[in-house]
């Protein structure tokens, strides 16, 4: 049952440039043997960041293999990179090449440790190089919980079908309408609107 | 909009016994004039505590007007209360009378300001007297985002049909395979086995 954080990861391309994006990081957890002669990471745990070929997350692991993952409760940054806005302020990283994402409340800095090649999602196997906390944690959200889904429904509209999508979105407003704050509530307003707008577009659509 | 973070809720009754609860707290922004004549709390933030009559959080507030807001991602304290286990380890609160939960990502202090009188469900206005981070927060996790809806299921089977519980945990489960740690699979086995033993008990039920 390996865990996986939802996460926003930054890398560097080969000009220095960062690149923003939001990615479920997969939580790697090294047996006592492997521990003993590596002793890699806090509590010898590693991430392991799986891009789909092609995104620019997957060309800057080659180009430099670094990457930083936020982890940030801000799910409108989720909602922005979705949706077209991905220039989130950042600041230098400490240990390694890298961005850390401005508000962040904690995040770690990653070095590829190996590469396991797929043809649709090669994974990069990280060990922490350095990590630190920033803010305290204001408990979950579940206002927060539904935009992560919607997020997840906004990145796989060629997947799944019309109804699948506004049946799950009508369930999960609820909790947004009754929990979010400001932010939760502009995230939301965000992906439906990508979200309309898609359907507005598409084949076979009723508005077409 | 106000913010409602799911916390676990720590008061003392008038013996001075702890009580654990899952409770969404509320978070309340005093404006500018308010808050220039009390300067309470960080950011002027405060939370409000609306436990339901009768309930044990309720009369403890009433005997002692302290609570801690444990903010915490361990959905298994979540799962547990509301499965019979209440007995999580706590040590002693820094500034008020109070338990603070052990392995907390973060915790506030609060201290009842003023009482909002209500049929059903009086709010405990409360100022923030303390607060404190005491490890990083590990980024969003679906599992725990869905075991948090089916905890809120699993506490009003009687007001729900069946039918929209099934469907909705059936919905919620996919995350908590795909995303969930070990203690997001514990936590959702609790709940669906009390979810299942209320309708094997339940009047019209087939099972009966």
């Amino acid at each position: 049952m390996p865990m996986i954080r939802e996460c926003i990861v930054t890398t560097l391309n080969a000009e220095g440039r960062v690149h923003i994006a939001p990615l479920g990081l997969i939580a790697e957890h090294l047996g006592a043997e492997r521990l003993g002669a590596e002793r890699l990471g806090a509590e010898g745990e590693r991430w392991i960041i799986a891009p789909f070929r092609p995104s620019a997350t997957l060309d800057n692991l080659r180009a430099s293999p670094f990457a930083v993952a936020n982890f940030t409760d801000d799910v409108l940054i989720f909602a922005g990179c979705l949706t077209g806005k991905r220039d989130w302020p950042t600041e230098p990283a400490t240990a390694v090449p890298g961005a850390v994402l401005v508000g962040t409340l904690a995040h770690a800095e990653l070095e590829v440790a190996h590469i396991e090649e797929d043809e649709q999602r090669p994974r990069f196997h990280c060990r922490i190089v350095h990590q630190a906390s920033h803010a305290p944690f204001k408990g979950l959200n579940r206002g927060q919980g539904a935009v992560i889904e919607a997020a997840i429904l906004a990145s796989r509209l060629h997947m799944l079908s019309r109804d699948k999508i506004e049946r799950e979105l009508a369930y999960l407003q609820i909790a947004v309408e009754k929990t979010g704050g400001e932010r939760e509530h502009e995230a939301w307003r965000l992906l439906v609107e990508k979200i309309e707008d898609h359907f507005k577009h598409a084949p076979g659509s009723p508005e077409c």
